[in-house]
C-alpha cells in the first residue's frame, strides 16, 4: 500500500469518526429519510473500501456468513455487484428464487424473512415494479427480522438493503454520486454544480421511476442546482419531489422543473437523460396486474408506449450536449442505455453521444459494489471507523502475495 | 464466550465422547436404521455448533471445499439450512440444476455422482416425490460415490445428506426434536411427555409421508407416548411404524395409533398437526406419472382432493388445543403452516393458534441449519469430539472483534 | 505431505521455471495457437495443484474475489469443474443467467464484459452452438476487459477461460491429455502412441465439432499417431486440421485422416469414439437460426438425423477394440456418452466396452477441475512457479487437522 493511498484512508477514516450514524443493526432503505451524516459515511466507507482493494487488502470482515438477494425483476449490474460487495466482505452468497421456494405455497413474507435470516448478515432485495409496493414489502420483510431479533429467534439482527424499490434506488444513486465527486475532484466542488436529470424517449415500456427519484433526492443536498426535465404527465412521486426542495432550501442549492431537454442541459455541469413510465400508468398497472385484467393491460402498454412515441425529441444529442457547460458536460447513466442506431432503433441517447462518455459510465458503475458493500458494513459493525482502520493496518492481502 | 457458554460446549464434548458413531465416512440417511449412540451425536454435536456460532466462534473447518445441493422439490428452508450450514463449516455451495445440466442425456446416476464429487464433501438430496424412488435414489448416488472412492478415483468418500426422501426427514425431524429438547429443559425431561402426531386437513395434494414418518421414528426412541392420528386410509409406511413400536418398548413409551384427532391431543405436550396424502395415493401416482398416463393423473389427483375435503374436521381448533397438557400443549410445525383464513380458506390450523405459537415454530426451525451442519461434521471427520474441542479452544471469531 | 508427494511437486516446478508463458494478464482460448511451452506450463501447474490438493494442502490463493460463469448451452461436468477450481483458488462463483438479466435489453457485449468484471479475477465462458460465432464473442468479451484495463476503469486484467467454443474445447482435451501421461506414465511415453481420434453413431443431432478438433490440435504436439477418422462429409474445421498437420510434422509423430473406424483403431493405443455433427450442417444451422426459418431449421435436423443414420456401423464395438494395441487400446470419452442399450437404442459405444473402461472416462474427468485452476493460476499470476512454491511450503491444510 502506498503512503498516498495510506493517507487518503486515514483521512476517510478520520472525516467518517465525524459522521455519526444510526445504521448499525438497521437496514438501508431511501436516502432522503436518512439524515446527511448517514449520507456521507456511506460515502466515506465506499470510497475507504474500494482504496483499501485497489491497493491490494483484504477487506474481508467475516470469517463465515451469508449474503442472501431477492430480486423480483431482472437485473446484472446489481446483482453482481451485491454479491461482489458481499465476497469482498467475505459473505457467501445465495440468491432465493422464488419460482424453485415455497413462497407461493403459503408462506408468509414475515415467515420468509426469519427462515433465511437465521446465519445471514444482510438481505439485499430489489422489487421495483409496482408502486406502492416495493418499499413496502422490504420494510416488511425488515420489520419482521426485527421481531424475531427482539423475540431472541434471530441472534443477529440481519439487515436489509434496498437494492432498488418504487420510491428509491439508492446503490444507483450514491454509485453515481461518489463517480461525480471522483470527476469534479471531490465534494465540496459539486457546490454550485448544475446536474439535469432529464427523461429520455425509449422504444420500451414501464421502466422505473426509481433512478430519477433517487437522483434529484439525493443530489439536492449537495449544494448543486438541480434541473428535473420531463414532458408533461410524465411526474415523478412527491415525497422525493419534496425531499429535493427541501434540501436545496437547506444547502443554497436550486431544484427545479421544466418541461424542455434543452432548458435542462443549458450550461449543465452533468446530465442524466433516462426514461421513465409516467407514474399514473404505473399505478394502473399495479391495479390490472392485481386484478388480472390481461386485455386492459395490453391496451395500456399500447397507449404507454404511443404516448412514449410522441415525444421522441428527447434524445441527448450532440445538439443538446453542445448546450452543456463549455459542451463538455458530463454525461450519466444507470446502464444500459438505448442508444439510438445500436440498441434500439430510436432510444435515449445518441450513438456518438454514448460512445464518448462510455467508459465514464462504466467508471460510474464501478462505484455501485463500493456503495453496497458501505452499507453493509454500516449496519453490520457498530464502529465502521474502527472496522477500516483494522482493515487498513492488518496484513491480509486480497491474493497470495509473491516474494 | 461466556463461561457459560464455555462449559456448556465442554459437557456437549464429554457426552459426545460417550456416543461412539461410525458414521464418518459414510452417508445420513434413515434415523430409525441408525443406533441410538447416532442420534445422540447429531443432537450433541448440532448444539455445540449452535452454541459455538452464538457465542460468536466461527465453526469453519474447511479452507475450501463444496457442498453440493439437488433438489428435486421445491424448498425454501431446507435449501437454505443446507447452504447456511455448508457455509459454517467453510464450504462453497453449489447447486446442481437439472434442467441445465446433460442428466437427461445420457449421464447416469452413477456417473453424476463421481462427476460432481471430485472436490465435494457433502452432496445433500431432496427426492420426495415418489414412493420407493427418493431413498433409492439417495442410496444409489451414495454407492456410486463409495465405488469412485473405493477405486481410487475419488481423493475423499463425499457423503450424502437426506435432504427429505420417500422415508423419512431427518434434518427435520432432529431440529424438531432439537427445538422439543430446549423448550422441556433436556433430553431426559421428554421421557413420558406425550406427542400427538395427527394428520391434518390441506387443500393441497401430494404432500409427502416422510415427516409423520420421521417424527414417529424419531420421538418413540426417548420415552416419549407417541400417538398417531389420521382419518382411516391415510396409514403410513410400514418400516417407520415398525420402527416407532419397537422403540417405544425399548424406551419404556408408547406408541398408539387412533382415528380421532381428540383423541390424540388428549393431555399431549406437544402436537403436530400436518398433512400428508395416502400413500396409495402417492403409489398410484408414481406408477401413473411413470407410464405418463396424464388423464388419469388429473383424475387421482380429484378424487384426493375430494377425498381430503371429507376431512375438514380435522384441524387444529382452539377447541382442540383446550384438550392438550393444562391447554398449554406446544404446538409444532415444519412450515409452512395451511393457515385457515391466512393462507388457505380452511387448513390445518386454526389462525389463532398458529398466531400464538408462530415465533416457537420459527425456533424450531432454526435448528435445521445446526442439524445439517452436525451430520456434515460427522461424516467427514473421524473424531468430531476432537473437532469439537479445538473450535471451542482456537481463537477465531466468525466475524471482526473491534477493540 | 508425504516425502514422494513433495518431491513430486518440486520435480514439477523445477521442470515448471524452464516454460516460460506469457499468459499473465490474459486469456486462454484455444492450444493450438499457443507455444508449446504455454501447453507444458498448463500440465505442469494443473498436476502440481493435483497433488497438494490430495496431500491435504490448501491451494488457496485469494483470499476474496469471483469467478464468473458464462453458460450458453448446458453442461454438469464442465460447469462444475469451472467452480470446483475457483473454490480451490479461494474465488467465490456466481453465474451469469442470461434469462434473468438485462443483456436482452441492450446490453452489449463489451458493456456486460466491464459490468461484471470490476471484482472479478476470471470468467469461463461456454459458447460452442454456432460455428463463427462461439470463440468471436469469447474473443469480444476478452477485449473489452482489455481495453477497461488499459483505461484505469478495472483495476485488475480479468482472464477469460475458454470452456468450450466452435473451435476447441481446452480444458476437456488438456484434462483428457493429463489422463494418458498419468495412463501411460509419463508425457515422453506419448511419442509413438498411437490414438484414434473417431467419429461415432448418435441418435442426437447438432453435437459440437470442438471436442475431435481439440484433440487432433493438441495430441498431435507430442510425437503421437493421431489417426482422425469420420464417414465422408464430417471433416472438421480447416485451423485445427492444419494445426495437427503442422505439429505431427515437427515433433516427428503423424497426422492421417481415414473414412474407415477399423482403420483408425487397428494398432491403436488409445481410441476417442465421439459423435459430432457435420460442420457444414452446423453452418447452415447458424444461418438459419439467425434468420429464424423455423421449417428449414427442422427440416435440417431430420435431413441430418438421417444422415447420420446411415453410419450406426460407427460403433465401438468389442470386436473394433480387438484391433487396438494389444486388444487393450485405452478408451476414453469426455462423457456423457451414448452407450448402445443404455442411454439409447444404439449409440457411440457398445455397453460392455463402456463398462469395462467406465472408471477410467471417470479418472479422465477428474483431472477437469486442477486444468482449469491451472489456466486461473497462469493468467493471475506473473510468476506461477513461485505460487507454487509457496503453497507447497506453507503450513495451511485443506480441512481441520485433529491433532
Amino acid at each position: 500500500m502506498t503512503d498516498i493511498m495510506l493517507n487518503q484512508v486515514k483521512e476517510l477514516i478520520t472525516k467518517l469518526e465525524a459522521n455519526h450514524t444510526d445504521l448499525y443493526n438497521d437496514s438501508f432503505f431511501i436516502t432522503w429519510r436518512y439524515p446527511q451524516e448517514t449520507i456521507n459515511a456511506v460515502l466515506l466507507v465506499a470510497k475507504a473500501l474500494m482504496t483499501l482493494n485497489r491497493a491490494g487488502k483484504s477487506v474481508r470482515c467475516f470469517d463465515t456468513g451469508l449474503g442472501l438477494s431477492i430480486f423480483r425483476d431482472k437485473s446484472t449490474r446489481t446483482r453482481y455487484s451485491f454479491k461482489s460487495a458481499c465476497n469482498m466482505l467475505g459473505l457467501g452468497t445465495e440468491e432465493l428464487d422464488e419460482s424453485t421456494s415455497q413462497i407461493a405455497h403459503g408462506e408468509t413474507v414475515r415467515e420468509t424473512a426469519t427462515m433465511i435470516s437465521f446465519l445471514s448478515e444482510v438481505i439485499g432485495i430489489r422489487d421495483d415494479m409496482y408502486i406502492g409496493v416495493g418499499h413496502a414489502y422490504q420494510k416488511e420483510f425488515s420489520d419482521s427480522i426485527q421481531e424475531s431479533y427482539d423475540r431472541g429467534i434471530l441472534p443477529q439482527r440481519t439487515s436489509v438493503v434496498n437494492l432498488q424499490c418504487d420510491l428509491d434506488h439508492p446503490t444507483q444513486a450514491l454509485a453515481d454520486l461518489s463517480h461525480m465527486i471522483d470527476y469534479f475532484g471531490g465534494v465540496e466542488n459539486l457546490r454550485g454544480k448544475k446536474i439535469a436529470m432529464t427523461w429520455a424517449y425509449s422504444p420500451s415500456y414501464g421502466k422505473p421511476l426509481s433512478v430519477p427519484q433517487g437522483i434529484v433526492g439525493l443530489m439536492s443536498r449537495f449544494g448543486m442546482e438541480v434541473s428535473l426535465a420531463y414532458p408533461e404527465g410524465y411526474d415523478l412521486l412527491d415525497e422525493p419531489v419534496q425531499a429535493a426542495e427541501k434540501f436545496s432550501k437547506e444547502t443554497g442549492g436550486s431544484f427545479t422543473v421544466t418541461h424542455s431537454m434543452a432548458e435542462a442541459f443549458k450550461d449543465a455541469d452533468i446530465v442524466y437523460p433516462k426514461s421513465w413510465a409516467p407514474f399514473t400508468v404505473m399505478q394502473q398497472r399495479t391495479e390490472l396486474l392485481k386484478a388480472g385484467r390481461k386485455a386492459e393491460l395490453i391496451e395500456l402498454e399500447q397507449q404507454a408506449l404511443a404516448r412514449n412515441a410522441s415525444h421522441k425529441d428527447w434524445e441527448c444529442t450532440e445538439e443538446l450536449m453542445k448546450l452543456t457547460k463549455g459542451g463538455k458536460g458530463l454525461y450519466c447513466h444507470c446502464l444500459p442505455a438505448d442508444i439510438s442506431g445500436v440498441s434500439c432503433k430510436e432510444g435515449e441517447c445518441a450513438a456518438s453521444v454514448f460512445e464518448r462518455y462510455r467508459l465514464d459510465t462504466y467508471a460510474e458503475a464501478a462505484h455501485k459494489p463500493f456503495v453496497i458493500a458501505a452499507m453493509i458494513l454500516l449496519t453490520r459493525f457498530p464502529n465502521p471507523a474502527k472496522v477500516l482502520t483494522q482493515l487498513m493496518e492488518r496484513e491480509r492481502p486480497r491474493r497470495l502475495v509473491l516474494d
